[in-house]
C-alpha cells in the first residue's frame, strides 16, 4: 500500500496541506483561512475545521494509503515540545484582553492534530527549517550531510544540517540566521534590535536598500517614481533586468551583506553547500554573483572556494508543504 | 583488565602524552620537544622518536590494559583525512627550499602512528575539539547535547556540539569562532583579514587593547611602564585585580567583544551552554561578568537569560592530554 505524510503549511493569511509520498510528489491539496481564527479563543475551532478539510482533502484521493504521519511547519515553532510558542502573529490576544500572561498562547498543535487522527506521528517545526528538511529530502541537498539553508522572504530564515541532522539547538529555535548583527548600530529590525541581517536581506531589507539609495545617489531611476508605501522587491528585480544603475547597486549591496555574513557562517559549520530559496533568490545572478563574490572576498583562507552558493532544488514546488512533510519522511 | 586510551597533545613546543582511563584518570604522562624537528624531512624521526617514548612510558605501567586507541590533538588537523595540513608551525620548508609544493606539508599522522602500534583506532583533530570532546567525555559538558567550547589562548579556538555530536563540517576545519569578523576594518589578524574575534579577544587580543587604551586614556596605570615587547595578558589580570582602572577596562572591552559574539552564535546553534577555557578564562570573574552582561545585552529575546556561560571543568586538569584522548572514549 502506498504510503503518504500529510504537509500543513501555516502562514498568517492561509493554511495550506497536502498528501506527499517519500519522493516528494503531491497527490491532493487545499487550504483553508489562517486569517479567519485571529484570537486565542479562535484556536479550538481552527483546529477542528483543520482536521476535517484535511480529512475532505484525504477522501478525494482514489486509492488506498497508509497515512505515515503529519508535518507541520509553522511560525515560532519548537519541535522539542511540538508547539507554536507565542507567535506574532497567529491567535492573539484581544484588544480588551487583561490577562496576557503568553504562556497562555503555547499552542501544543502537534498533540491536538495527531489526537484528531488515531495519534499518527505528528511533528511541527518552523517554515525554515521544514524547507531545510524539503531540501535534504527532495531537493539539490540529497545526499549532503553538511549544509545551509537561507530563506529569502518578508525576513531571512535560515536551516543548519551538520552531520545529517538539523541543528535544532537545546530549546529548539536554533538557526536565526536573519538576526545576525551584521551592522552595528545599524537599521532597526522587528525583532527589536539594530543591525540584524534580515534588515538587508530580504523582500523588505532589498526594499529598504532602495530607498537608503534613492537619497544617496543622484542618478536617475524609474524606482524614484514609487512612493514607499506602494513599493516591493520584485519593482528592484524588474528594474535591474532593464539595467538600471540603482536598482543593480540594490543587489550589489544586498549580495555584500549576505555573502559577508556566509562567510562568517562557514567559520563555524563548514557546510558543503549553501542554499538560496525564496524570492529574492529568483532574482538569479543578479543576487547570487555578488554574495559568492563577497562571500569569497571575506572568506578566511582554509575555507575559500570551497562552499558551493546554490539555488534551492525545491523553489518552484509547493515547498512549504514538501517540507513539512519531509519532516515525517526523514525520521521514517 | 583495564581499558586506557593513549592522548597526544602536540603543541609548537613540546608534544605532551598520557595514558587516559574512561573517567579521564591520567596513569602515566611524559613528553618530547617538538621544537627539536622543525623541517619536513625531519617528520619521520619525530613519528619514530614519538611512538618509542609513547613505549617507554606504557613500560613504567605495573598493570595489564588494554590499549583501545590513541587520540590525538594538534593544530591544522583534519578528522576525516586523520592528517595535519599545512601547519604554520611545523615540520616547515627549510630556507633554502624551492618545491614549496604545500601538498608536501600533509601529514597523515593517524596513520603513521596507528601503524606503530599493531594498527590500533587513532583519531586526530584540532586542539579545540580535543578540549571540546574532553569538556563533554570528562568536563562540565557531561550529559549536554548542545553547547560550544571557547579556548582562550594565544588565539581563541572554538568547538561546537549539536545532538550529542563535533561539528567538523564538510571539510572537517568547522568551528573557528576566532576569525568571525566582529570589526569591519579593524585590528590586523594573523589569518591576513582585518576585525576577527581573536584579535580582540585572546592573550594577544588583551594585550593589544591595553596599548590602544593606553593612547585613548589619560588614566595612570602600572601597565604604562611596560614595553609591549615584554608586556603579557597576566600583567592586565594582576593590575585589574589590583583595581587598575584601564586594566579593569581592558576587561570589561574584552567581554564586550566576547558578548557581542556569543550573542551571535546562539542564534545559530542554541546551546544550552558555553564554556570558557584558557589562560583568560582564569581571571574569572574578571572576565565572565563583563561576557555575561555584553551577551545579554546584544541576544535577540527568543534567547534571552536561557545560555549558560561557564568555566571549563578541564581548567586546571591536563586538559590537552585528556581531550586528545577523549576522542577515542567519545567514540568507544
Amino acid at each position: 500500500m502506498k504510503k503518504l505524510a500529510i504537509g500543513v503549511d501555516i502562514g498568517g493569511i492561509n493554511t495550506a496541506f497536502g498528501m506527499v509520498d517519500e519522493q516528494g510528489e503531491l497527490y491532493a491539496e487545499s487550504v483553508i483561512s489562517t486569517r479567519k481564527y485571529p484570537h486565542l479563543e479562535d484556536y479550538p475551532t481552527y483546529v477542528a475545521d483543520l482536521a476535517e478539510a484535511i480529512r475532505a482533502m484525504a477522501s478525494s484521493l482514489d486509492f488506498e494509503y497508509e497515512l505515515v504521519g503529519i508535518g507541520i511547519g509553522a511560525p515560532n515553532s519548537n519541535i522539542h515540545n511540538g508547539s507554536i510558542e507565542t507567535p506574532a502573529n497567529l491567535w492573539k490576544f484581544r484588544e480588551e484582553e487583561t490577562n496576557r500572561d503568553e504562556q497562555r498562547r503555547v499552542f501544543r498543535l502537534a498533540a491536538d492534530l495527531s489526537e484528531r487522527f488515531g495519534g499518527v506521528k505528528t511533528l511541527i517545526t518552523n517554515d525554515a527549517n521544514a524547507a531545510t528538511i524539503g531540501e535534504m529530502v527532495y531537493g539539490n541537498a540529497k545526499g549532503m550531510k553538511d549544509f545551509v539553508m537561507i530563506t529569502l522572504g518578508t525576513g531571512l530564515g535560515s536551516g543548519f544540517v551538520a552531520n545529517g541532522e538539523m541543528i535544532y539547538g537545546h530549546d529548539g529555535l536554533a538557526g536565526e540566521a536573519g538576526h545576525l548583527i551584521v551592522e552595528r548600530g545599524g537599521r532597526t529590525c522587528g525583532c527589536g534590535r539594530q543591525g540584524c541581517l534580515e534588515a538587508y536581506v530580504s523582500a523588505t531589507g532589498i526594499k529598504r536598500t532602495a530607498f537608503d539609495l534613492m537619497a544617496k545617489m543622484t542618478t536617475p531611476s524609474p524606482l524614484r517614481e514609487v512612493p514607499f508605501s506602494e513599493f516591493d522587491a520584485a519593482m528592484i528585480s524588474k528594474a535591474a533586468a532593464a539595467g538600471d544603475p540603482l536598482a543593480k547597486e540594490c543587489f550589489r549591496f544586498t549580495g555584500e551583506m549576505l555573502g559577508r555574513a556566509l562567510a562568517d557562517i562557514v567559520t563555524i559549520t563548514s557546510p558543503e553547500a549553501i542554499f538560496l530559496f525564496g524570492g529574492l533568490a529568483k532574482a538569479g545572478e543578479l543576487i547570487f554573483e555578488p554574495t559568492r563574490y563577497y562571500m569569497e572576498q571575506n572568506m578566511m583562507f582554509p575555507f575559500k572556494n570551497k562552499v558551493k552558493v546554490l539555488p534551492s532544488g525545491i523553489q518552484d514546488k509547493n515547498a512549504g508543504i514538501l517540507g513539512a512533510a519531509a519532516l515525517i519522511w526523514q525520521q521514517c
